[in-house]
């Protein structure tokens, strides 16, 4: 039987859990949120969406951690949304409270992997994992992967199926597209693309879409389902996400091309040049010198 | 090809655009909405969404109506959403306004099944074919069919599937649970659930889900793209959506379980009992005595 | 918790149950044959197909009848198949011997919907009712179904989703076309296509495989399994299916029209013309001679 | 627009073109046998069956090698069978007329990728490439990997999905379990399970089941869609399939677990402990010598 958890059920949490759920390889969902009463109703909505599809899977919403045990897998959106304008990394010491407690609460009923969602994501990945000592990723730059993907197809017009290539290093504004995986069907990109464009997209590209809808939702929220999917399935697909790197005295979460199944690994840093290899090592570093002072605040608020 | 248009990319626009997106068997997809940039912002979720999933539907977004055009189906959602503690009918007079509007542009460019999903859902799909002159089905007690059925498996605990029965009669308050239909597996439900509690739940459900989330999605959105694939790909189905009635001198729209495909019928009368028709003259009566007084409100302010 | 009963794991048998395990909507499949070791050795070849889809479903190969219990549904394909050039009915008596032993055993150990697949299907059907007292449907005449839209759709050179209709009456030579279902997305098909061609297609395509390919099983493997589809899932799908007629003194089974889902039925008739209601009651009528004759001759040998 | 051919209809040709076409992600198929009419016939079942699933896929059986052009992706099961008790490698040289007539004819109106399927394929993949010059992969052990997988979930008693894990090596006999791969969930398998009972069971059941039902079918057809739909939609899964290693001065098809999109690669050798690599070898330096010699053969008959 295999049982998924989603801890925080605000609009992010509810589209992957949604995905999950229509998926149809899940037997049991436990729904966690704090704000009373939300859980319940979304496991309403969620049985009204299982009877049209003929889905059985048992939900159940809830407002005590107490009632998330047993689980195979555990999802965490739980923390602030982004607001429009704001970056990811600002979100880091309120999210990091809100996270640190979850790391103590979660490992005590569940034997689970753990997904982290919340941002700044692959840093949250590192505090709960350093605080758990759980095995835990972040969904990483497979969001920016297939937006990638996405709006190469659109440019040249081919089937999205057809483009291949892999967003690294931390997600958000300073993600990288690695140009050296990029391809159409299997042929390599090199020119047919305005490099600087695309690079422009996959970087605004999220925010915009906060601006006027509020958040982004339809697309993380399809996508991370793939990367559930994938780890439950043990499907063993290459996903851009976040796994841990043992970098200086930190576990540290950076983005790269890799396999994920019931375990996550190897990661296939072969495909990349020295360009690309590069950017991951300075987003690494960059990644440890935030992640490092924020660590010493937040010592001070905990 | 298959070409489907979306009046109204607000929350359960969307909800039903993603499902059908989803669901992999239309080829074009056109999303409409008056607010600027909103359906150009949700086109990028959704190509974003379909990169995961490997799909190429063509997907546009447009404030311009006369985008919009050599649709097959045509779904709208065009309207104010009803707010905690609303009726549906306090949104005649707003919606009906919009709704003539689509009514007389629509047409023009497209030779579609247009499917009503604004509320007072079942009188503006009675509007909309009275001034468009077209064929307009409502989403009806499809929804209330459905979180029916959901809460009888959940309080006899037996899969959702071997549950059977159906709403009829105007979507709303005044949606009854056709008893007669009412089984589980094939055996009639007579008294294994208790009859009152269960239409509290399918009356009440929406308002406890609206006043706590701010709207129904997840469920509706997933319903209504039952009723669109059932349609699409000429499954006929049964279903209990509202299709258009002669009755005195207006086409009324009332729900009762009827085979949904290309084309929309017959209705399973056959199926209720004499107590369950009444109530189907009752709800036709009562909605036709509403909708004509509205109608002459509408005179006026039109 | 769904299991799924399959008598008979010859070809079409095969093919089958292979489809709704692919399905993943049944718990547990049993799989029965007399013929030593088939059963057991097709059971691992569906293992390792599930284990290629990520399907937990439980499966077992058995050669003895004891084995197959607590089923929800059983779809019998025992008895021989059809030879080129050889007549359904001509498998009567030999079929109906295997059939009633079925009918005699099965009962003991299930409460479950049966599906006769074995030739000639109507009459097997009607046979195992009246032995077994279970209700009982023949997959009858939605495999001509099928055909006759598929043809359509290749002659007018549209999707096939876009044809509707049904073929009706005794499964076979003798089923026919009811052509005033027939229709072209939600118009009458009237002369768009020769209907003596199409009527030839629908009968002759059969034999005309059994002769290249030894029997006919991708499409009609493929189109029972929606028929247990429609059941197991309560789907509520119209298909044209044979399902018991009391006729005379004896319970018929002809195909029209009827909604499939965890009970078999309304039919309908209502969409029906007054040719195509006349050639089911002549159908009727032929079937019930044929079939209380050939009880005569079993009576003797049995 | 994606269009896959069939080289050669028949048992296993059948079930993996239905399976791809069931699918849902091709546009085309292309069914091509030598036998008179057969890809015809079989053209007919499978619209029926595409009927019933409402997909609008374009299917054409034909005769004739000048037909199969422009695909993206080219199956080839052409050639013998294995007949029970047969080794695979004692239709080399059959076989091998048939596939170099292939690589003469088919990249003249093709620019695709080739799965090779007939036996013995990892020798077939290599002979087609070398006289093609195109790029050619065998389906290997990724049928292995999957009874692998199933074998161990059945002893162990868990879903399938929990049970990771690879087989290597030439396709066959030799083919080895890469046991440092095993594992189940996210754990090395170690002594849970008794290996060489394990390794049994992967050699002997492809000729119990031939033995038994005369062929292997289901398994395979259903495997090796997975392998198709992994490259056509770009998936990237891991699969232990058979691709070019240049070895000596030839290419030889080895299987080991690689990554199966658009391309094919990189390979993730860095999983395999050092017994696991010496088996690679040492299959390769095998594989080699028996081809040497093979080719030898086949210049004095072609």
């Amino acid at each position: 039987m295999t049982t998924i958890g989603f801890i925080g059920t605000g609009k992010i949490g509810q589209t992957i859990a949604f995905n999950v759920l229509m998926g149809g390889y899940t037997d049991e969902a436990i729904l966690y949120d704090i704000i009373p009463d939300l859980p319940q109703k979304f496991e309403h909505e969620l049985r009204h969406a299982l009877a049209s599809r003929r889905l059985r899977t048992e939900v159940m919403g809830t407002n005590s951690l107490e009632d998330v045990s047993s689980c195979d897998v555990i999802v965490i959106t739980a923390g602030k949304p982004r607001k429009p304008g704001m970056d990811r990394r600002n979100l880091f010491v309120e999210n990091a409270k809100i996270i640190a407690g979850l790391a103590r609460e979660l490992p005590k009923r569940n034997d689970a992997i753990y997904i982290m969602v919340s941002n700044p994501v692959d840093m949250m990945a590192s505090i709960f994992m350093k605080l758990s000592g759980k095995y835990t990723i972040s969904t990483g730059d497979q969001v920016e992967t297939m937006r990638l993907r996405s709006y190469i197809a659109k440019v040249l017009k081919v089937p999205v199926n057809y483009v291949g290539g892999y967003v690294g290093g931390e997600h958000g504004d300073d993600a990288v597209v690695l140009w050296s995986t990029v391809s159409i069907k299997d042929e390599p990109v090199r020119d047919k693309v305005n490099k600087e464009e695309v690079e422009k997209y996959v970087k605004d590209i999220p925010g915009d879409i906060i601006k006027v809808m509020g958040g982004t939702t339809w697309g993380p929220g399809t996508i991370i389902e793939e990367i559930v999917r994938s780890i439950v399935l043990n499907e063993n697909k290459v996903m851009s996400i976040a796994f841990p790197h043992y970098f200086e005295d930190e576990i540290v979460h950076i983005s790269e091309p890799v396999v994920v199944g019931s375990k996550i690994g190897p990661s296939l840093e072969s495909l990349l040049d020295e360009k690309d290899r590069w950017h991951l090592i300075s987003a690494t570093k960059d990644f440890y010198t935030f992640y490092k002072e924020s660590l010493g605040k937040l010592q001070i608020v905990v």
